[in-house]
């Protein structure tokens, strides 16, 4: 299969990239902005994971041009610009590309991290409404630290949730469990798309006031 | 220490009296607007707790008995009353006793359950908002399913969230810590009750979706 990381230059999708090449046999399309970019983050992800004798098949392109070559594109950009990196890739889209989206929207004061929505009730149902009616969208991703993920000495033993419907959710969370360490639950439809954004800010509140914890996930027993 | 449940005829309170009846040592006090359905309901408890052979200190009492009697009292009643609850002991509250709340405000629809918060931002802060100014409010216990508190058989292995300040918040922190298998997370001030409360439409929401989980509650790591 092959996965688009748009925007796989930044942590996210670091983490994502590493994860996929070193435990799975898929095909890795870095999609930025800027091309160069692209090739220059392929050229470090590489890197580590030569370190660790993995040859891994990763390439880096323009976001349009990797959301054309995927099966699953992975939008890993900021949540405020997710509505226009659809837009951007939305012609090389269709009902065969799974469009999946990690992005929380999330506001900060002194207090701590809080859940900050768009109307849309959430930006995985922002996502699936900028994207064209036929192509597939599906929440998943959003609880996991791009830091943990990223550095290949941590063990996981995390739980991602997924949310969506049918063919597409089946297809994502059979690709998410290969990730070593990761357990895939079934959050629903993407209505209940908040609920799964809204532990993105509890995390990162935990991981302020506990001293043990950092990059912290969850796990649903 | 003194733990008032208050509404601690229902299924929360059942839970957390059982729990701390079986672990600690501590003086249990079960609240209701009926002090009869109060008394039946400790003989309930009782019996349930002398087919293990634990001998505890439980007592039934109206809700304002209860907390007038308290170190410590938890609200547990439904997060619609929980106002016209605090409203009804509060002449019994003073700086020393401690109102702890497990309650979250939910909603559901045919896609689940969704968080509900009052326009004080969570059902933790509208509890603080309606306390007497000089008590101490702690919000903690919100994602713990009563189903597997009440059953004792049920080895537990999971996290809860407390949210508040200084010496009660550590009150409690500790006291939450000696229920067998819990450990206890601190999440910040009651400014970040809302992503604590969240999580619970969401485990819910888990529990429909995934077959092998039931009653399930959450683990930080
Ligand atoms: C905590 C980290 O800060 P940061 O790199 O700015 O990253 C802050 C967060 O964005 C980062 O923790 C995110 O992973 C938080 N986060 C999310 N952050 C988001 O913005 N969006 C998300 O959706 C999101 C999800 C998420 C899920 C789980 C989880 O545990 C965390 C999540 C850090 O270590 N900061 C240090 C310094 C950061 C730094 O630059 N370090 C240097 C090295 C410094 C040194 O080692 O001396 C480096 O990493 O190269 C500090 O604040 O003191
Ligand atoms: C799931 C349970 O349904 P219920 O007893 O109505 O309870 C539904 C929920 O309220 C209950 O699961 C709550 O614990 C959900 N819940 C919360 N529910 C809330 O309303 N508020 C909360 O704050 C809350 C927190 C919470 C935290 C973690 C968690 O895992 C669950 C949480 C159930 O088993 N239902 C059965 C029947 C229920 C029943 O009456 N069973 C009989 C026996 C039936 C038999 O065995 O044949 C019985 O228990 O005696 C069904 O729907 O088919
Ligand atoms: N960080 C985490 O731990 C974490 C965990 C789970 C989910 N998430 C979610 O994943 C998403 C990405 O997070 P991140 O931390 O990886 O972000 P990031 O590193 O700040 O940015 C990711 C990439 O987004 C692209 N980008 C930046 N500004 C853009 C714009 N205006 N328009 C289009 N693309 C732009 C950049 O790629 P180019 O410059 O190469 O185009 C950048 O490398 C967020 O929605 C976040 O909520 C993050
Ligand atoms: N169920 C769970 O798994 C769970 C888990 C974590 C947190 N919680 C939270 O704990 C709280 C209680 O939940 P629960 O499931 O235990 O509820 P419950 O069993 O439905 O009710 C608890 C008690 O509340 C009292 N009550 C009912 N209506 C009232 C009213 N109008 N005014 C005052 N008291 C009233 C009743 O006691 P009396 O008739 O004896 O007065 C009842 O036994 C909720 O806020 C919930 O969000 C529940």
């Amino acid at each position: 299969m092959r996965i688009a990381l748009l925007g796989g230059t930044g942590d996210i999708g670091e983490g994502l990239a590493l994860r996929f090449a070193h435990d799975t046999d898929h095909e890795i399309l870095i999609g930025s902005r800027d091309p160069e970019k692209a090739r220059n983050a392929v050229e470090g992800y590489e890197a580590i994971l030569e370190e660790r004798d993995v040859e891994a098949s990763i390439k880096g392109f323009t976001n349009e041009m990797a959301a054309d070559r995927a099966d699953v594109a992975v939008l890993s950009v900021p949540p405020y610009y997710a509505g226009d990196t659809v837009d951007a890739v939305a012609e090389k889209l269709d009902e065969d590309t799974i469009l999946v989206t990690p992005a929380v929207g999330m506001k900060g004061d002194e207090d701590g991290m809080h859940y900050h929505p768009p109307s849309a009730g959430s930006v995985t149902e922002l996502v699936a409404s900028r994207a064209p009616d036929e192509v597939p969208v599906v929440g998943a991703f959003h609880n996991l630290a791009a830091g943990k993920l990223s550095n290949l000495d941590r063990e996981i033993d995390l739980d991602t949730l997924v949310v969506g419907e049918g063919a597409a959710k089946e297809t994502v969370t059979s690709l998410a469990s290969e990730i070593d360490g990761l357990r895939v639950l079934d959050a629903g439809p993407l209505a209940n798309a908040a609920e799964v954004e809204s532990i993105t800010p509890l995390v990162i509140n935990i991981a302020r006031h506990n001293e043990e914890l950092h990059d912290v996930g969850v796990k649903f027993q």
